[in-house]
């Protein structure tokens, strides 16, 4: 019932890992865009499996296919919809994940909200692969931000509580080895944007980003600004002036409130940061239990899986993002 | 258009800190609920202004008055409408507020959104009082948990990074006495929730309780479980291993997850945290501008405020929990 | 669940009959509006009882006081709630009503609903008297479309099949002689709309006036331009001929279509009309049943009550479209 | 905007007449509900072109392919998409169709919100086209509610004024025979629904019912039970008695209320009827305007087209009163 997201750019992501097909349908897209295919194969390509030493080996090409909206390669008022084909074909042998929760993942949840009925192939639409739509929907946004001025760009904060590259680089060669995973934390940036944007109270950016980005699966904390280090500091300290720039508008000196005050964007760049929880595949052995049975098993997941879903994430964050703002962009025009 | 939370408990909240009223608009509550006057006042005084040396002396009893939805004392299916009587005058001596917005605060957004005629007296709609209402909501459905068995509760972790009592004691005192103030971090448990709340993407738990507690004022940033400490940790460290309780239940040896697997409550206490920045109401002279005159300019606040706004933000934090966790309750029920 | 309407002028109405009072909390209004209180009033009177000699006795004027969202007699940005109190004061002796459902009425339903808990003091929540908060987020609303040039108005086109005010007065004084009731057709148009409103499908505006009309309780039937009798007609017929017209836009040689085509307003008069069935309550004895003891009974329905509700229902009409009509423009300009 | 519909069962139809495809994207459906694929596409083919002899000529199989939301041929708990290609290539002849709005038709609207972007071919997103993803929505929704023992049929009472089998048989013939069309009258009856479905005010059963009904093109009017005519009646006629079956429920003696009271079903049959407008297609000149050179012109529609669309949308009439009752169904469960 949640895969929807938005109220006046809204859209519904579909699909599980081994459907024959996942995708997006999406309201609200102004009449007469036509989206550059090639950036938007561009942007989902950064987060494709397969393209780093250290994703996972499964290989799809993420090729969108506009099935509805367009004409003429453009936006026609109607309802888009963009399906992604599912090419790895769906195995029967699932015995074991039916029976056995995966630590860490959603298959115990789903297991318990959907029955025995739950698609369990590949995380069914538990799967990270259920960023690719995102990506689309995003990719679409951030095209559309970007004809106003707009920029949105995320970046590795650290991971494993590294920052530095090298110390980075090192930490994932030895977790992979050691068939573990590691988490890590991403930042985003919005730039661009026009004060004003946001509701009071429950519409608020914070609200609205947060919700979009606790959509990305392994994300479990979203601070804006200063965000958990503001809860340490003085009034005096984290407050940021107010001055005005030689250019005009109002600015402020410092900006611990990550450009938004109230809820609403203050004109300044607008940050925030997301905590991902290590991938839960690991080749490792764990405890888990037997849904049928109800006997405590021991688990050891095979097959591919990423040592740090971090580094695929950075354009889901950035999608996330941009879905959120270009929502409260059209919103704010009303 | 945002002051409205929820799909099956909807509420809107409605109010200016100097308009005749404050108050909130519930539709869904179940017919032939009879709310404990006395429970929802003393949850409410909890929040209340003037109820110890580190909060604003302003004093008003927050005595909510039912004016629809009930008869007899139960509610009966219609929608439900609380308001609670502002007794302090509205003073026409605002007019450095209109000008010279506070930093920190949400005068300078509100004027962008808003324009000349957002309402300036005591932040307006910005007003933390507005979590009045919030906690007429919340309260009312905490009550509602607890027939079910789901009880929610918050605490200060830290103030200013201090957690001892007689740290928090001393930093409140030398803070309050500079005129400045200081942010903190609050946690909060759910606990007794039934596995299986949630849905998928946008509509997890995480998603739907970031919305909640981003419309405290003063909140930027929100973790679930191990939250950003997850960044740091190894999927063979984070994981939280499943075994299957004496009594029946599936439950985990750890909760880094903080109840929460792909958006689904997994039985398990459903615990976040909540980082608040310092109250930006100070007496310190601070830089701002004229939004007339255009030019840089001093501002010290006058007035009573907060020194720590934390320490009243406690059932605030517990209402948008129960707000967030009730409405998810009622979903799972279609 | 529903006493809510709109999306970016969004209201939920509250009361009950004889609760304390009856109101309605508003999302969406433009910052710096400054209703014209002494225009509303007027507008409310039309529908308010006792203003005619074939309208109930119950006398109330109907004043709303604003107690929040309006600062120095304008709206800020806040959300806005009018609250009318109810001075007839609640009665003990419900007991019959409690038992026994009038016909026509929403007596049973309501008990099967919410059961024995719903409000039966004067129809409750299902009263016509919650018409007055809608005829106060429709007078606002009519203000708002005034000041764009768009003008809505309503008035009877039949009472009992008679459509001639002789045969009308002459049917009314009979039928309420008789102790019974009658019902009626009120049309209602829009004139000054812009071309382009409304959306495809669910969202067209034939959709949206239908949701929002049928809200007025009695209303059996909805119909636009040519309606019911379209279904008679052939295509060359109905059709409406455009043409340009001297002053520059498209317009049509008839309007069967009632100014909307697709859902979409074309310019033309938005033309509607809408049935409303007899006043249930009437004076003469029917059959019903006893709820609690399961016995077929005879009810005589005692007390005040209109033989003809479409007298008062007109400026209930004119708030419906208004609603509807005004949330459309605002979409429009997203 | 509003190609969505629901809450609980909520969905969103995407396509035109001459995309790749066209399709709906379905939340809500519950986990292990296996559709009858076979019924599914019976249910579709009575809306099918070419199906009779007066019906256009345009043959095309609507086989619905479930891209994403099954697995093992069950629902899972994930969004359901399903798709239908559309076989009719786009031509890139519709010059004049660009230029020359058809009457009755949406050509002009859309080509005001759009702008000239807008998809012109076929009719683009308002090709009656449309209503085959209606249908899937719909024909899923039935099979569920015929498990909770709900049956939803609609038939044709009258074309153009007729409703003699032989007196409309003429009526057609020699209305296609003169390149014209004709309207008509569709009735639905809903049986086996529970009592207690619905929401007061805006989200009565009508008000829904209206919602799904009006966004069937060429619907331009809807009542309930007596409808208009009850707006002829007196109240001691429309009112109809309730009475204790011997079976147990409470019933009523006659149905003027068509099952609805107060916005809720009372257990007795639900019945609406709906009012088709003439196909706006038809052979014969017409008077239009070349929106380019702003001259009023002659236009003549070619190619195939219904004489009366009449008798295709009786399915589609089932599937919108479907979607909205199971939706209810849903809703009155939390």
């Amino acid at each position: 019932m949640s895969n929807s997201f938005g109220s006046r750019f809204r859209f519904t992501i579909f699909g599980q890992s081994h459907a024959p097909a996942i995708g997006v349908t999406i309201e609200g897209l102004p009449s007469g865009f036509a989206p550059d295919m090639e950036a938007l194969g561009a942007f989902l390509a950064r987060r494709a499996p397969g393209n780093g030493k250290y994703t996972t080996t499964r290989k799809e090409a993420d090729v969108p296919e506009f099935i509805a909206g367009l004409a003429d390669g453009h936006t026609c008022g109607a309802t888009v919809t963009a399906v992604i084909r599912n090419t790895n074909a769906r195995s029967g042998d699932y015995d074991e994940l039916r029976r056995v929760p995966r630590p860490g993942h959603a298959d115990y949840t789903a297991f318990v909200k959907y029955g025995p009925d739950r698609d369990v192939a590949g995380g069914g639409q538990f799967s990270g692969r259920l960023t690719a739509p995102l990506c689309v929907a995003g990719g679409l946004a951030l095209q559309l931000l970007a004809r106003e001025g707009v920029g949105i760009r995320a970046r590795i904060v650290s991971i494993g509580g590294e920052s530095e590259p090298a110390a980075i680089e090192s930490l994932l060669a030895e977790v992979k080895a050691a068939g573990d995973s590691v988490g890590g934390v991403i930042e985003c940036v919005c730039e661009g944007l026009p004060a004003g944007l946001g509701e009071p109270m429950f519409g608020g950016m914070e609200n609205r980003i947060a919700q979009a980005v606790f959509a990305i699966p392994a994300v479990k904390g979203v601070e804006f600004g200063a965000g958990f280090q503001a809860g340490r500091m003085r009034g005096s300290e984290n407050n940021d002036p107010f001055y005005f720039d030689e250019t005009g508008p109002v600015r402020t000196r410092t900006n611990h409130h990550g450009g938004i005050l109230g809820g609403i964007t203050s004109g300044m760049p607008l940050v925030f940061r997301a905590a991902f929880k290590p991938t839960p595949s690991i080749g490792l052995e764990q405890d888990s239990v037997d849904l049928y049975s109800h006997e405590n098993v021991k688990l050891t997941v095979k097959g591919r899986h990423d040592p740090c879903i971090v580094l695929r994430a950075v354009p889901c964050v950035e999608a996330a993002a941009a879905v959120a703002v270009y929502d409260a962009l059209l919103e704010s025009r009303c």
